[in-house]
Formats: C-alpha cells, sequence, structure tokens
C-alpha cells in the first residue's frame, strides 16, 4: 500500500476498479465540460469571460459532478482536452479535481490518448500516472488510469505499462473507438483473416499478460477502450481480450443502449466499465436548471441502475 | 495575411513551409529537452531542483537553441511531452517559445501525437493551431502545425483539418513512425495486398487534398510523418501520397543517414522535413561542453549541409 495525497492506493488497478464496480456500479461518468453548456447557475456568459473566469465555472461544475455522482458510480474520466483547451490554466485545475474524485473513493481515469515513444511515452505517463516529484506542479497525485493510442506499436506502450505498473495504476488502449469513421482502419480486413481492430486486441492481451501485470481478479491492468456503438465486433474482440478491462463508451448521448453494453461483460459479471459523459452532465437541461447537481445526480444513479440491470435481466 | 503576436501569416502552411525549405534549408531541429542532459553552464543539477528551477533552465536552454539554429533550418519542432512532464508550469514555457522561434523566422511544430473524436479533437486543434482567444491563456499564437494520430480515423482528423485550414497552419499525421515496435501495426499485411501504413497513406492523402487544402506549391497542408528508419516503405509511401510534406524523423541519433532521406523528397526537390534532435541538441557533449550554443549551433548548420548535399548530389 502506498499513501500519495492522502489517498490510500491498493497495489493493483484492475482489483481497485473491480472492486469498486461490485460495491457501486461499473460506470463512469465522462468529465467532458464544455463552458457553454453549464448550468445558468454557474454564471455562464461565453461572450465575456476569459480563461480564468471559464476555468473557475468549469471547475465548480466538475466538483459539483463528482460529489453528486461518486456515491453511484465506480469512476469519472476527465477529459484532458477540455482542459488543455485553456492552456496553463487549465492544466492547472486538473490535478485538483483528480485528488477531489479519488478523496471520495472515486476511480480516475485521465483521457488524454496520448502515445508517443520512448522517454517522451514515459514522461506522459510520470506525468499522468505517478504523484509528482515536483509539488509545486501539482498533479493531484496523480490518476488511477491513463488512455493511450496503440498506432506506435508495442514498444511504444511499454515505458506506460511500465510506469502503470510501479504505481499501482491502469491503462486503457485504443481498441475500437465509437466514432463512425473508425471503421476507416480499425475495420480494415488483415491478409491473416483479423480485422486491424483484432490485431490491435492481440497486441494488448500479450502486452498485459506480463509479469506481475494481472491481479487476482484475472484482469490486467492493461485495459481497452472498445466502443458500445460497435456491437457487431464486441463478442469478438471480449474473446480476444479475456483479461482486459473493457472502457466501453458510447453509452448514452452516443446511442448505445444497456442491452448492446452487456456483451462487454466478462463470464464473471467483471471486466467492463460503461461510459457516459453528456447524458449525465446534462441531465439538468431537461428539467430547466433548477437543481443541476440533483439532475446529475439523478442521471449517475438511472445510468448505474440500467446497467446494473442489463447485467442481471 | 493575418497578424498575431507580431507575427505574419502567410496563408497557406505548406507554401511557407517550403519557402522556409528553399531558403534555408529543409531540416527540422526538434526540441526534446531533458533537464539531466542540459549543459553544465545551466547549472543542471537533477537532484535538487523544483520544477519551476527546471523549467528555468529548460526554457534558457531552448531560447539558446532557437537562436543558435535559426540561421540554418526551416523548422523546429516541440516536443509537447517535455513539457508536460512539469505539469501547467511546463505548459507555460511552450507559448512563449512557438512566440520566440516564429520570430526569428521558424516554422513551429508542436509535437503532441493528439488523436480524439469531435469536440475534443477541435479543443486539442483550437489550443494548438490559433491564436488563443484567452490571452491570459497564451499559447504564443498557436504553433504553425501539429502532429496528430490517425488510429481513430477519418472523421476524428477532420476538426483538426478545418481548423488547421482556417488558420493558415499544417498538420503531420503519424503514417509510419520511426521506433522498432511500429512494425507490429503499421506493417501489417492487409487483405487487399496493402500495408496497415498504406492505408493510413491513402486516408492522409485523400483527406490532404479537400477543397483549399493545397497550396500553390502543390502541397497539402496535411502532411504524414514517415521516418528515417523505414528506408524500404519510403519510396512506396512517397508515390502514395505525392501533395503530402513527409516529416522525417530518425535521421542521426535514430540511425537514419542523409543518403536514406533523399528517397523522403518529391520530384521537384521538395516535400520533406529532415528531423533531428539528439544530435543537433547535445552536439556541446562530445565538446566537453564549453561553449555549448556554437556546438549546437555547427550541429545544425552540418546537419543542413548533409541534407542539402543529399539532395543534390
Amino acid at each position: 500500500m502506498q499513501s500519495d495525497a492522502g489517498v490510500t492506493t491498493a497495489p493493483h488497478f484492475a482489483d481497485r476498479l473491480t472492486a469498486a464496480s461490485r460495491r457501486k456500479a461499473p460506470v463512469c461518468v465522462g468529465l467532458d465540460p464544455v463552458y457553454a453548456r453549464l448550468p445558468p447557475a454557474l454564471g455562464a456568459d461565453a461572450c465575456e469571460s476569459g480563461a480564468k473566469a471559464r476555468m473557475a465555472a468549469i471547475t465548480a461544475f466538475c466538483e459539483g459532478v463528482i460529489d453528486a455522482v461518486a456515491p453511484h458510480v465506480a469512476c469519472i474520466k476527465i477529459q484532458s482536452a477540455c482542459f488543455e483547451r485553456y492552456q496553463a490554466i487549465g492544466m492547472q485545475a486538473v490535478g485538483p479535481l483528480v485528488q477531489r474524485a479519488r478523496k471520495v473513493g472515486l476511480v480516475v481515469i485521465l483521457d488524454a490518448k496520448r502515445g508517443d515513444i520512448g522517454i517522451s511515452s514515459q514522461h506522459y505517463a510520470e506525468a499522468s500516472l505517478a504523484p509528482s516529484p515536483f509539488e509545486e506542479a501539482g498533479n493531484g497525485g496523480g490518476a488511477d488510469a491513463l488512455t493511450v493510442n496503440p498506432y506506435l506499436g508495442d514498444d511504444a506502450l511499454e515505458p506506460f505499462i511500465r510506469t502503470a505498473s510501479e504505481h499501482g495504476r491502469g491503462l486503457f488502449a485504443l481498441v475500437r473507438t465509437s466514432n463512425p469513421g473508425s471503421d476507416a482502419l480499425q475495420s480494415l480486413a488483415l491478409a491473416d483473416g483479423r480485422a486491424v481492430c483484432d490485431a490491435v486486441a492481440d497486441m494488448v492481451r500479450e502486452l498485459g499478460e506480463g509479469a506481475g501485470l494481472v491481479g487476482t481478479t484475472g484482469y490486467s491492468l492493461l485495459g481497452a477502450v472498445v466502443g458500445a456503438t460497435k456491437a457487431a465486433d464486441m463478442r469478438r474482440l471480449r474473446a480476444l481480450m479475456p483479461r482486459q478491462i473493457f472502457l466501453v463508451p458510447g453509452f448514452g448521448a452516443q446511442g448505445g443502449t444497456a442491452r448492446d453494453v452487456a456483451d462487454c461483460f466478462g463470464d464473471d459479471g467483471g471486466g467492463a466499465l460503461i461510459t457516459a459523459s453528456r447524458s449525465v452532465l446534462y441531465a439538468f437541461e431537461a428539467e430547466g436548471g433548477t437543481d443541476w447537481k440533483a439532475a446529475v445526480e439523478a442521471g449517475a444513479a438511472s445510468m448505474a441502475t440500467e446497467v446494473t440491470a442489463a447485467l442481471n435481466p
């Protein structure tokens, strides 16, 4: 056990995530805050505000969402782009949100889709997945997991895996993404009969079975992103990656249903994390925004119920 | 013409880069600064310094490199990971370096290998490739170009392309990377006889031929990263992407030679940018570090001469 910033970190990411999923629900709320869609109570005025004022409003919104969803879901996923949009001012806000979410018992994924080689991969991994050696820089102790892009190959992923393993953290490699255009590359047929995404799945499975990478629950610290909108591929990819926890975007606003996602889970009823962003974050819009936190909490609770029901029909 | 932060931006990225390459040399120096390898004159002491002190030393080094190489090469490429390593403190340093480099006539590529979908791609593009609407956030007017990862498909690249086009900026999509493990995915044979990287090349070519994306020199604002270490693929990829400017890493420390890279250029002797990092940045190490700026300048000049000679044998 290691302690950083008051947060106790058990040694294996997959075991921690599995325990949180069973205690609450295997659901992840995506924090993709966009200033123009914040609740009116937070005073959003897209024409007037500078970066600091916007980030203050976004931070207040994210804090409210974190507190509202924490009792109902295992995990939150912070979309790095929404913060990088505001340069260093935005980056400064990420560490405290990571820390706040971990303190209220949420597993935190930083969705930054990083990918590079050698020491650059190492830099990205250390900046995201380890307590920063630079206290003044403040990364909130690092996220529990990071999304990574596999296009550069296995050696490009290794520094991420090594760093995650050293710090009891995890990774989710993009295998099959939820956007319509993902077919352009990920669905192409290889000469050996596999699809390109199957080859990535094989690479992820092999990398994830390395020494010490599989926890006591049988899942690896190296998970996979597989979109809920790609139902036709889900069972095949599940069979190809028995030890990967699937991070499954595309639920809710992107059209995936709880029935689609039941196939994402392993035979033990674990091994997947269903994620939604807009359908929870902006649940208050349908209600006129009078009590946005209550609406967000109800959205998260409803999603947790729906996913749990799909798993136990 | 648009003016931001005192820098005049001609309308088409590929034309600007081609002009700079012809005026000086089609060479790019990669700014991948690592604190432990800074010249002793900058007082590097890896055991002692906090993030602010380290970034101050790194910034001083980068400023010296920018000034030293500006007379000899067309371009610098800033490795984002080396700055993100220091969280917001590192990110704050990038904008002023971008601005300084553009002021001394260098084309600036931000090597951040971003890739996401929809509004997240849009956020990354705006943060990197456009003068920030948030003056306090300070992105130095935005870089001239950004590296992007194609794994998520064509629709994921479109927000990057749209933003680059609107602001006279460019992109380099990863097609064939220089690391040994890149074969794991990029070299796989497709059922139709192409390699995976050829399919990416076809996607990049098609996207790059969109309305208004090709400049008067015949090159698109959407370029391609093709590693110098993949000589066997270079001619084929060159033929597949006649309108892409190739950003060619792997020269120098990674083993590519000027002879290998002559194949990267188009029939007009343009369309490629040969890049090296360590062999230029750390040229002073061989000389004992007494005058590191002179050594860096000599390293850049020597590389420019070598590449120009390879092009005009």
